[in-house]
């Protein structure tokens, strides 16, 4: 052990000079709802650079005011990679512990709180019965005093493929902190401000951003929030088109392969919340534009819907090499990634010399036990391609210029959008593994509670 | 055939116009050696770009002084994409009709030109029965009057594992044609320059390029070839790291994954042409550099000679992911693709955020019947890879600058350099053979003959 004292020690140097809060990490478990078993559990220290995810954590030394040594957190590294962001942890325990609600809870009881937590860690295909939709006490409605954070009401929840990645356990950290088991879900949402203790919100404010899949919901990072500036647009669109999934395909499209008018673009996945903006913008950028999807119902919508120059439904060609040669016989300059697996292989001989592959996610692989080989990956030599994975999370500080100039296309009816809105947290389980199964028609997305000021509000 | 005809006529107009040539294509088929049978079988026509595939052409039309209409010719694009170059089918052709030979070569007969052949496109593991070494009649060593071309004596033929896959018939035109049953194989070599109908050439130049494995070839692209400035340094170099192979790890680590001083860099295939050259730079760029090779000898070789901070024996390894974690327990910045397959997906999870893998080759996979999957693509999505193939072919204009600086480095002695040399072409295809079964030990290369200039000669 003494190179991991000397490698905190250093680390508690560089600390101190850049305000950065060194801490030791401890992997999470509770055995019981009365018990927090906290284990010494110490991996991945690398000096200067705390990994975490979403694990419990004892802060060793603190250049930053708001912790001190000894605190116990629970850390999040996603939203922002260059510092840690953690909240206490009574926060989190506080619905699981009979210790604590005996006590401090009473006055608050009368509220409660429905949520979606994960109820094991999945294997293969997703199912109903890995979530499960419980209640529990509400959290405080005003923010403690000297908090910083927000409270806030959940109005839509959104649906997303890479959810299906967070509930697998994984032994190396993946980009993102895994769910676990017994917790409620998070993935993003369109809000409603109840309090704040942050200068920068307050009650009534709209906001977009990371929230849990319940009704209330503690937000201790508010800054990782986006200001809702076109509220008369309909507010779920913040959960698509307007929110991570537009800015994936606005980023994923003109920043990565940077394309150009007259480009051949195919699109999988296409009628998806990200393929059908891909699309609609590879459109107003002069490209031919191609999208596969899973049916009939789909493929007719790219076309007419969507302005897709053509789209194929790649549940009914035999040969998905022959069905892209016949849609492109001059080769594929663009192809936006969304599925990955045999179409990716098959996409692989049909791209043109110098084609870009901009690899935005690989839904058919997630719920495989074992990822499909892709064979053709020979051609990344031979027509020197380009294959690149990106993160909207990479992208955010382009926000608020895509949100105006979305907002506008939206407005001039230059981009349709079209959405698969279920009803109530209830309805949430079954509306994520429709994702999987090809059933959602557009964004899937859950309304949790329709608020008054919504356009779109019934 | 009515779009034919008129592809053919807006082709034709696009020729007169930039004077170039439009070919009509004809698959190559020689049944025996009496006869030369042209096919008319036409296909790939596009507008304004004739790609060409070692097949026999017509000339439809010709803006260009050296063909004119109905001219047939041999048309290979490789070399410059830009434009069509062609010799004049009789070159290919003389030596297997007993018409031709019968009459106008008797004077030039008493000079033989031994050369390595292809007998048949090759499946599967490579063997020196789909090679053979014949003695044909060698060319006039004085070039044709008004011919441009030049005679070359080949002093040094390179091994190249690219080879591999010009053995192979492609249903689709590949990145560079096949080599064609019966004919000549053609790779990188050093030449000595016996005639030459070129004003940029003269009888006694060095130069290295394309040329045939064999003693005597006629190169009508001169253009193609480079000038060798330091022949004071082994001849034999121009066929490595002061040729193709030394500008492929040159550009391919500098221009591709733009590498910075403190990069984890790992390289597969490490000992060969490529990759021992590409582990020093990066060791010159301050970079720490692991490499693989299959066997102890050249595991040795890469930390002894090459000064590699580590390096292992993939074939001793029982797990190449925990065996690149062993090396890297931080990651992989750069990867530098040599292999493909199992290394690949092993290397995918040891990457780091923002890494970058260039993809020069994948020489594991070129003798398999069908390429091995790759599993673990979605680490390209998580950790934001961007992965990369290249050819030298778009860098030669800057392979003078890299060869003074090359040449420079190798007479400081900051680069070493080790060759596999065989003695003549009879040792020829056992030694392009010993590329994929691992046994040649730095860059492989035949000398066809030793030239008294060479320092090496011997």
């Amino acid at each position: 052990m003494d190179e991991l004292e000397e490698a905190l020690a250093m680390a508690m140097t560089t600390a101190v000079s850049n305000t950065r809060v060194i801490l030791r990490r401890y992997m999470t478990w509770f055995p019981s709802e009365d018990e927090m078993e906290v284990t010494s559990y110490i991996s991945d220290f690398v000096q200067g650079e705390v990994s975490t995810n979403n694990v419990v954590m004892k802060v060793m030394s603190s250049g930053h005011p708001d912790f001190k040594a000894g605190n116990l957190c629970l850390g999040d590294d996603w939203m922002a990679r260059s510092s840690v962001q953690t909240f206490p942890l009574t926060e989190v325990t506080r619905t699981k512990s009979r210790r604590r609600s005996g006590g401090r809870s009473m006055a608050a009881a009368t509220l409660s709180n429905k949520r979606v937590i994960l109820k094991r860690y999945v294997t293969g295909l997703l199912s109903e019965d890995d979530m499960e939709v419980v209640t529990v006490e509400a959290p405080p409605l005003d923010v403690p005093t000297g908090s910083k954070g927000v409270v806030v009401k959940n109005l839509y929840v959104s649906c997303d493929p890479y959810m299906r990645n967070r509930m697998t356990r994984h032994e190396l950290p993946s980009y993102i902190p895994d769910f676990v088991p017994g917790e409620v879900l998070e993935n993003f949402g369109v809000m409603k401000v109840i309090s704040s203790g942050h200068l920068d919100f307050k009650a009534g404010d709209l906001v977009w951003g990371m929230t849990g899949w319940e009704e209330y919901t503690v937000i201790n990072n508010p800054e990782s929030l986006f200001k809702i500036n076109h509220p008369e647009l309909p507010l779920s669109y913040y959960t698509g088109i307007l929110g991570m999934p537009g800015l994936t395909a606005y980023a994923g499209f003109f920043e990565v392969p940077k394309p150009k008018k007259g480009e051949y673009v195919f699109i999988s996945g296409a009628s998806g919340a990200v393929g059908q903006v891909v699309g609609q913008l590879a459109k107003i950028t002069g490209c031919y534009v191609v999208g596969s999807a899973g049916s009939d119902e789909k493929v007719n919508l790219l076309k007419s819907k969507f302005g897709f120059d053509d789209a194929f439904n790649y549940k009914k060609e035999q040969d998905l090499e022959a069905a892209l040669r016949r849609c492109f016989p001059e080769g594929i300059d663009i192809y936006y990634e969304n599925v990955g697996g045999k179409m990716l292989d098959a996409v692989l001989p049909n791209m043109r010399l110098g084609g870009r592959i901009v690899a935005c996610g690989m839904i058919s692989q997630y719920n495989l036990e074992q990822p499909e080989g892709v064979r053709n990956l020979y051609y990344i030599v031979t027509k020197r391609l380009r294959m690149e994975g990106f993160h909207v999370f990479d992208y955010y500080d382009r926000y608020y210029r895509f949100e105006e100039e979305m907002a506008g296309y939206l407005k001039e009816g230059k981009v349709s959008y079209v959405e698969d809105v279920v009803e109530g947290l209830d309805a949430a389980p079954a509306a994520l593994i429709r994702l999987f199964t090809g059933c959602s028609v557009g964004k899937q997305l859950v309304a949790v509670a329709r608020d008054s000021s919504d356009p779109d509000h019934t």
